[in-house]
């Protein structure tokens, strides 16, 4: 069937005696719809020949042929995987890819969103790390055609992808109550962040679930996403009197500072404290000993990303706010081991 | 004193009666004048109201305020780190940044370098990691207004920045000369790449300096800077018997995958088999042995390339063909002891 140009979202909402917005949400696979309205719209599809949702369609009217990322830390390994896979994607679909790291600053943020407004990309992929204020929303919901990944902008009316932040505290949590852990100390990055609060949500529940109330205590520490908060951490952990027998390192980078300090201090893993981690991007298999740790899907989370920003129908009002999350799995090495008998 | 814009080098030149090229490499620092035509030519700025070589004079007149980054394969912890440096230094600077990832492909390379031409980015920082193309140097030196920082490329006369890499090999030959070893190999990346050819001539003196011609064996394995590469080396040097004590790896990527296949064969280092690493940027020191490592200036690297594209006289004729070398260093860690007796 030759697809037929002209003809809009609109002709198929009209011919089906839906709204536009029904239409392009049956097309998005967002919505459930009645069997027989389903049947209507996909009548009228085939007769006028509409050809749904082409790559790109709303994208292509922009002036650049080029795909916009805004990254807050590429030195982080985590964020360069993330990079590499969207750029594998752009370059599978033939398109160019701007990237623009922001030093996790906000004026650097809104600068950079800034050049979208201005056509020097067509559209924008947006992870930020760090609580958001309500300006940055304000920016990307101006702006359009930009999706939010990884960490969320509240506020921002655009489709999001995420993954399984609470699934990963929860497959950590189970594992260490498995290993016989009443006592888990969870280091998390930025408060207010929904991956930390997200996995520490996953975390708890799975204790809570395992582990009887009377016997079981949490502590968390919050921070940055950094090597540095993660010495801080461990430094915090050994002054307090290892108030915990395993700890859940919420990023690669913290895991790296905790077990830095750990291993200067002579405490053994996992013979003295238990530990888990989470990206798992690092070379963790090579550690003493291998570190055990949640693994994100970078590599579809960097694929799924792009093929949102061009799949979605950017020209429907209201706006689609939908969020998407991408399943995480444990990595069991050896950092975890039942708790030392004090 | 205040600027003025009307003067120009030629004014400069014309009055100190040198050439152009003259006055702009003693701005550039990289002409050695007799004193007397120094101070003629210092004279003729001040009464001119001259400002030698204001930061982005040039580049300044582009477009876009946004200066480009091109990097090979940012899913490798060594470019991350060096596109923040360089992202740093722009912020510092007030300019805003553009990447281009091109998965180290020669198409890619060369549309995101049309980009430039096109005045999306007023001035480029180029990093290559393959053995490059005729068409990539002319395209470069056609547009001028490119530094090609980390890896050569053969042909482009524009002002280059290097780590030490021969200073590199040096350092790690004579760190497994100090320890006894005389068979020693080396896995460096593609061949014909400086990194490569350079590392390898340094660690090659160093050795011939230290151990007689009649006892000494240095093998030699080349492929790519990946952890892929990496495993394939280490199961060649297993096959062959261990045609060495000690091994040389040139990127810390060829040494995790390296290291990787050693322990899974139960191959021990540093009892069995000493290394050393090149780079230092992953977390070598949780390794277990920790990974003894040449460390690139990563940081300098990126500061240095962004200043050199900001500070060169682009309105030069001949073109100014430069090459700096930043130093490096050895970081020693736990992975080199004497060679075992077999």
């Amino acid at each position: 069937m030759a697809r037929n140009p002209a003809t809009s979202l609109k002709d198929v909402a009209l011919a089906a005696g839906v709204s536009v917005a029904t239409v392009s949400r049956l097309l998005n696979g967002t919505l459930e719809l009645p069997p027989e309205t389903k049947a209507r719209i996909e009548a009228a599809i085939r007769e006028l020949n509409y050809v749904p949702n082409p790559h790109a369609r709303r994208l292509s009217r922009g002036r650049s042929d080029t795909i916009g990322l805004v990254v807050p830390d590429i030195g982080n390994p985590f964020f360069g995987m993330l990079v590499a896979a969207v750029e594998e994607e752009a370059d599978r679909r033939g398109l160019a890819l701007s990237l623009f790291a922001t030093l996790n600053r906000t004026g650097r943020e809104l600068s950079y969103l800034r050049l979208l407004a201005r056509n020097h990309v067509d559209g924008l992929v947006f992870i930020t790390n760090h609580p958001n204020t309500d300006e940055l929303a304000e920016l990307i919901n101006t702006t359009g055609k930009v999706v939010v990944v990884d960490e969320d902008v509240p506020g921002a009316t655009v489709p999001k992808l995420f993954c399984d932040n609470e699934q990963g505290g929860r497959l950590a949590g189970a594992h260490l109550a498995m290993h016989g852990h009443k006592h888990v100390l969870y280091v998390g990055g930025p408060e207010d962040m929904i991956s930390t609060e997200r996995r520490f949500r996953g975390l708890k529940s799975a204790l809570t679930e395992r582990v009887a109330e009377a016997e079981l205590s949490i502590s968390r520490y919050c921070g940055a996403y950094t090597v540095e908060f993660g010495r801080a951490a461990a430094r915090r952990f050994l002054d307090e009197g290892r108030p915990a027998t395993a700890v859940f390192a919420s990023s690669d980078e913290i895991a790296i500072g905790f077990i830095e300090v750990l291993r200067s201090e002579g405490v053994r893993i996992p013979q003295d404290v238990s530990m888990i981690g989470f990206d798992d991007v690092g070379p963790l298999h090579l550690f003493a000993p291998p570190l055990t740790a949640i693994r994100q899907p970078v590599s579809a989370i960097g694929q799924r990303a792009l093929s949102l920003l061009l799949e979605t129908n950017w020209d429907q009002e209201p706006p689609l706010l939908s969020e998407e999350l991408l399943p995480v799995e444990i990595v069991v090495r050896e950092s975890v081991a039942p708790p030392a008998i004090k």
